[in-house]
């Protein structure tokens, strides 16, 4: 199935992301390769939640956080459909085609000191990527806890994409 | 001397890890590359220490977790030398033989607020890619400390590699 | 306008880092690629700062950390180019032309639990990288809040670039 029929099927859509402020951008292209910068899991333009994960008052559920997990995963999706609609002419969702591999995922999570399910978590961005390109979206992947995120986010999820 | 002579005469033997629950995988190739997802050093399928890195009380030795990077390092290679084998339909030990370099390694250390000596604690790691490979296991890195890892573990080491 | 051009104007010089002790180097290439270690703020061989960065009494106030992730990004181009320069027999600062785009920024910052401006702090490193390369310094990058750094640095960037 096409990527645009397996977003259907989900239910998503792939945000149109504000550029990030500074001499940044959202996805690199180098080679057949492209990297994005780690993204947070804004849902319409809001973080949904902010704080650290854990188990415990004033902490982000850990099932909560998933969610998050996979809200940033399909951002970092958006900024490389971006760039390849960019070059392609294509909508942001068909050029999506072109990935023939998702190679590496990178997680951080904002965790409590006492809590250790950081890659329970990044579940939700590896299920997204699987969802979305069936084998090929099948990594390698790293999930690590930190100790604060940018704008008080949970999660930050970074993928290294090959594309024909 | 061979990969193999090295990792006899260092007492040492790849595992062979279970491979990750979920919709990941421990290395994947591009191109000339293969990435590894982030190693727990695992000894025997479990975690021989599980905490924080620093010195007191209730923390994990700096000594110790140097030991752990190394352990950590190895699993890297035993996921890169799986792949790499069943590619060849080599021995994991023997078809290592075609990295020609290894470029990366970054190493996350589960540290106490006031350790600030991650940078030793990784030398277990890039000590072992010397001793397995001379010359062509002399990497980039990057060490950092970080609030938690999964399961508790002390340390976390991926390795990004170059084939022939 | 060229690198050394730009360098000049900006008053930056490009220190020659001593090597890092261990089996592992500040850069390495492979294929078109560059790949730096984790670079801390140096300046003249010091950290002018240690601790972790925040607001309040015995943090790192965020101006200075921006100043700092300045410093690291220098460091890293030291780095790039010091490799650069081995290969080409050409002056660091002059080898470093062959730089056709900055890849990705990775961006530590050694963060106080309540501290969420890392993207500010790493505008530091992004727009040095702008200043000196212009448009081809303009990345992806992803900035993390991490529990310490080797030797009390408030932040750590490390690099990957494209040459021709």
């Amino acid at each position: 199935m096409s990527v645009r029929g397996r977003l259907d099927e989900l239910g998503l859509t792939l945000s149109t992301a504000a550029a990030p402020v500074g001499a940044y951008v959202p996805a690199v292209r180098t080679g057949v390769h492209v990297y994005t910068s780690g993204q947070l899991p804004f849902v319409d333009g809001v973080l949904p939640v902010i704080g650290k994960v854990g188990v415990g008052p004033l902490l982000v559920d850990p099932a909560m956080a998933t969610q998050l997990a996979r809200a940033a995963a399909l951002n970092a999706l958006a900024a490389v459909g971006a760039l390849l609609a960019r070059e392609s002419g294509l909508e942001a969702v068909d050029a999506l085609e072109s990935v023939v591999r998702v190679v590496k995922v990178t997680g951080f999570v904002a965790s409590d000191g006492a809590f250790t399910g950081q890659a329970g978590v990044l579940n939700g961005a590896s299920t997204l990527l699987h969802d979305v390109f069936g084998d090929v979206g099948v990594h390698a992947r790293s999930a690590v806890g930190v100790a604060a995120l940018p704008l008080g986010a949970p999660v930050e999820v970074e993928i290294l994409v090959e594309t024909r």
